[in-house]
């Protein structure tokens, strides 16, 4: 099935206590969303609309310091500048999450409070003002090890799968797979930052033709438990 | 812009000394590729249409075991069945790459022997068949620490960026951006997996409007340098 990731233009500036189910329904309307659309919005006009931010004092790359190591539930890394640090969430990311780009000046932003109830309620939200139940990834920019660069991963999800399990599914020889946990809605979240771009101002996008992937996913399914986890 | 997904159809088995692109014409002739589309291909087809397979001889998990452990260049971490090792390309994945899904029946599949070689020869033969230079990015399935599941990476590429660089760019504050290098080849390999699907026997897709990310990336770009990684 074709995949066509649209984004989601005409969204200005955001600020704490706006609706970004609101913010996003004129650009929303323009594309026209069907059943079984995905739609993907960056943490970032999230956390601003909830006020997960926080006014810079004194010395900026002090206060970030401070905040991240505030932020973090445990550093996982440090070097140099660079802290990589799990946070309340289960995330293990560089700064907690803490970002400085597209904030407003003199300002940091935080990741949502908790990611997967920003997506429920902005997913309600839109089934009241399109009439049309769509689900919801909210999307964080995370390094990786042992790869360069960044990409697009979901912090929160409602109404979709995080994970496509295809246990039990065979193969075009008749084999059971030996892949079967696809990690699709960080795919999802992947690839709408494609129809995105850093600094273009496009904080939502949304993908359509991804299949039948309804399901009660949260972003928690796609952190992996301490206990299994190699590298920590 | 509008990103598009299309499905490269109509791609049956791929035996050792097939040529990919002769496969790969037909689907995408279907499909009418255009300047700028960029093509994801499995790396699973490269593979056996190179002879990159192993027939297995004896028990099959044994000669799995001593099979991942000659493709490897070192052993990251091991648990139980689980090997993560370093391919000789600089790749961190579980078993070395080594997979049986989609293989021919009594085979395993290796990873290309060089696969941005292969990627170019792809590219420079569609060229020929086709009459365009379309950007060829081969893809495999990783998993990744502290995340559950898995998602497509790059692992070789022609005439397109690995790294999107950011550097100097300023966000609609006007302020420079914090991060600066998009892994776009891994976005772009992630997005084709939506359109694919792992049983599907869908081994290509063709990716339109990621915008003009022209360039001579390797697969190597997106390996962190083992004395920037915090994690080996």
């Amino acid at each position: 099935m074709t995949v066509q990731i649209f984004p989601v233009r005409g969204v200005g500036a955001v600020e704490p206590g706006d609706d970004v189910a609101e913010i996003l329904k004129f650009g929303l309307s323009e594309i026209g969303p069907e059943h079984g659309d995905v739609l993907v919005v960056t943490h970032k006009i999230v956390s601003k609309a909830e006020g997960a931010v926080r006014e810079i004092t004194g010395d900026e790359e002090e206060f970030k310091q401070r905040l991240v190591e505030s932020e973090a539930v445990s550093i996982v890394r440090r070097r140099g500048d660079l802290i990589i640090a799990e946070t309340k969430h289960g995330f293990v990311c560089a700064n907690a999450g803490i970002d400085r780009s597209n904030a407003a000046p003199g300002t940091m932003i935080l990741l949502p409070d908790d990611p997967d109830r920003s997506a429920h309620r902005i997913r309600l939200k839109l089934q009241n003002l399109l009439g049309l139940d769509l689900p919801v990834i909210i999307s964080d920019t995370f390094g990786r090890p042992w790869r360069t660069g960044l990409t697009d991963v979901a912090i929160g999800i409602s109404g979709v799968q995080a994970i496509l399990d295809l246990k039990g599914t065979l193969d075009w020889t008749k084999r059971q797979l030996d892949v079967t946990e696809i990690a699709v809605a960080d795919e999802i979240a992947a690839a709408a930052d494609l129809a995105m771009g850093k600094s273009s101002g496009i904080p939502a996008a949304l993908v359509r033709g991804v299949g039948e992937l309804h399901g009660e996913g949260r972003g928690s399914d796609l952190v992996r438990p301490v206990g299994e986890d190699l590298f920590r």
